[in-house]
């Protein structure tokens, strides 16, 4: 086990996402020492994912390598590793390279694709969380294309040409939007042996309307675009079983398609070793009002994997990046407080809005006291998502990407870099 | 087996490269129907793989997708199709999805990597012909890096910080500058952890300098430049074996090291079934001045894999990317031409010039009667690079690239996505 490397006590960070990042930034010059564990060795923009997976941007643009981002901070380590299970007696966490030590731990695990135990759907359709997923829904697409060209028969033609996307979330509804836009505007001059007017886009949402969480308002609205750019959207429908070939629903419906992409739900991405705590609906851990995983003295949890409830929200807060955001920041502050030996700050989320975008000059913005959608709500998403896109250089090279891509109603990234194997549902046959 | 789809003559083209890509082009609105196949969906700019393959580019700047290059091309198919036999017969080939007539077929295959029937080299070390290739070595870089950062035995430790580049070609040469700059710009504020003057760079070369094609006022002045950024230039070597652990050298040198890469030779990319062609050195297919397969009266071959006697060129000509140009452009001509009853037109090779570059503002060009070195050669260098690359965006996105690397000294994507396995050789593992 890697020993202490100080006098400073060890702070151990599982996961670089929002949360686990805010919370390394914070602790700069901090007397603390602070190592960060994540599988990857890059930190993904997650709502931009949907947009590798059309083809409207590279990987390489909406993530950062963890440790170029903390390249001037000197009380930061970074490993990539696989935490496998925490170790509460030894304070210590074992991984893929080794155990280690922590004097705090934090889990910012974030969370992954909830399909709700049916095993069947979970190896058929496509998760969209990562951005190997995304990739590998990307060649997905391109290859049913490819499939369609040259398939004779019209039923198993029109499979290829079915999309299903279960969910309609913000990511349901920025993929279903981004297909369209495929549709409508580029594949049409690739694949001129396709009649486009069969490429059937079905956006299938278990509640009364899309876009849950927001205003009826923005529902509304995201509802008529989606539909303007020829996307069927099913609201109280819920999923029956999918096979690979055909998709069927609760109401009986049943619809042919080699393409369902699941953004339905998720669940806490947990680690094994915590006994004591509380894991409630979701698999999310819960914790106190300053993110302490209750049972445990020096354990904590942020973002998607952590449940606390507080007066404005009784049944814990929502799962979107800028709760992780803002409770990296926190306890970052109330780790201090805690190793002075002072009351730690109980946290109180301001609420920023929400926004989700739908296609070319549509999207819908939810603030406190103003909602709007349209033109105007699409520059502001466009103006945030850059904002908030980490690095310089993946700022210009996706602004860029934005600008070409409106004007030439074009999406850049089209190659099957490797192509993706319908048995293990994965993009993993290498094509030297 | 597709039958023909109209009165006119169906050209078979195999292979999507510099070749391919000009033959068809040039057939635009004849009288023919053009069906290109390649294993890939898109174009290769393999000049700039070595880019790709150390962080400097995204693969999808280099690569354009084909059937985007020719959608507005009446005349022209394509398919993604593993050609495996030439039916020269039935007129035919077998893919791996099925048979295809033609009446004229041409081979534009390009080569592959030759490692000399040397099966253990070829397992253990890493070629870079083409996309995933370039990708397989960017991982196995970086996870050299994340690998030599928790090992904790010193000679282990150097075997991932020793890298071989055999072959002292463009490609090698290119390669070992930018592996250079990796270590003197980029890498040590990412890996405060390893100490930088352990990472050494060799390029190994046969004959007695680097890049043999070039002038000797290039060569010198390219390993000038090599030695300058703390390359180790091994000239008049030979390598015995590599076993994944060491390379060793007929000279009786070993090198202990995890990462060799194989720029060392080409073989013409043969396809089963031509019996009577005439397979020379290097695996290349001998043809008349006008590209006909010697033996055959409808089947061509263009570019790397064609081997064309001239006058100029009593050896055959080089395989470099403006010979398969111009070739490409020469028989399309000629085939109309042939088609025509016409006496088609011998090729007669114009050579542009070579260039390479080795790092930041130092680059080599030989022109037929200018020979220049240093900063304006490698202002030329990416200017030219800019210009043959296919597609706007990709011209933008790289400049862009290259503009922000050369004042950030930094080299933007460095993502794991895939984990490189060190059994098959191959970036195979998904981290979802």
């Amino acid at each position: 086990m890697e020993s202490r490397s100080s006098k400073f006590p060890q702070v151990i960070i599982i996961g670089g996402g929002f949360g686990g990042i805010q919370i390394a930034k914070k602790l700069k010059d901090k007397e603390v020492n602070v190592l960060m564990l994540d599988k990857h060795n890059y930190h993904t923009f997650q709502p931009l994912l949907y947009q590798v997976a059309t083809g409207g941007l590279e990987p390489d643009s909406i993530a950062f390598p963890i440790r170029k981002i903390f390249q001037k901070q000197a009380n930061f380590k970074f490993r990539v590793a696989n935490v496998t299970q925490i170790n509460t007696e030894s304070s210590s966490v074992t991984t893929s390279i080794g155990d280690f030590h922590y004097d705090y731990l934090v889990i910012a695990t974030g969370s992954e694709t909830n399909f709700f135990g049916q095993k069947e759907i979970e190896h058929f359709s496509m998760p969209m969380k990562s951005v190997p997923e995304a990739l590998n829904l990307r060649s997905l697409l391109l290859q049913n294309f490819e499939e369609a060209v040259i398939e004779k028969n019209a039923q198993a033609k029109q499979a290829f040409l079915n999309f299903v996307i279960v969910g309609a979330g913000p990511t349901g509804v920025e993929t279903a939007g981004a297909l369209a836009e495929l549709r409508n505007h580029v594949l049409p001059s690739d694949y001129d042996e396709i009649d486009f007017s069969k490429m059937k886009i079905f956006l299938v949402e278990g509640a009364n309307r899309v876009l849950p969480p927001f205003s009826e308002q923005a529902s509304y609205k995201a509802q008529q675009f989606l539909e303007e750019m020829g996307v069927t959207v099913l609201t109280n429908t819920m999923v029956d079983q999918y096979n690979g070939e055909q998709i069927s629903f609760k109401n009986g419906d049943v619809i042919p398609t080699k393409s369902v992409i699941w953004s339905a739900g998720v669940k806490g991405a947990i680690i094994p070793g915590l006994e004591h705590a509380q894991i409630v609906r979701g698999g999310r851990i819960k914790t106190t009002d300053y993110n302490l995983i209750e049972g445990y003295n020096n354990i904590f949890a942020i973002g998607d994997i952590s449940y606390m409830e507080t007066e404005k929200f009784p049944h814990g807060h929502p799962g979107v990046a800028q709760v992780a955001i803002q409770q990296g920041q926190q306890l970052a502050a109330n780790l201090i407080r805690i190793i002075n030996k002072e009351t730690p700050k109980p946290f109180d989320y301001f609420d920023k809005g929400s926004m989700a975008t739908i296609g070319r000059n549509k999207a819908v913005v939810d603030l406190k006291f103003w909602k709007f959608q349209g033109f105007f709500a699409w520059i502001t998403w466009m103006f945030i998502h850059l904002l908030f896109l980490v690095g310089f250089r993946n700022k210009l090279v996706t602004m860029m990407n934005w600008i070409v891509n409106y004007f030439s109603q074009d999406r850049g990234t089209r190659l099957i870099i490797r192509r993706f194997n319908r048995k293990t549902m994965k993009e993993d046959i290498a094509i030297d």
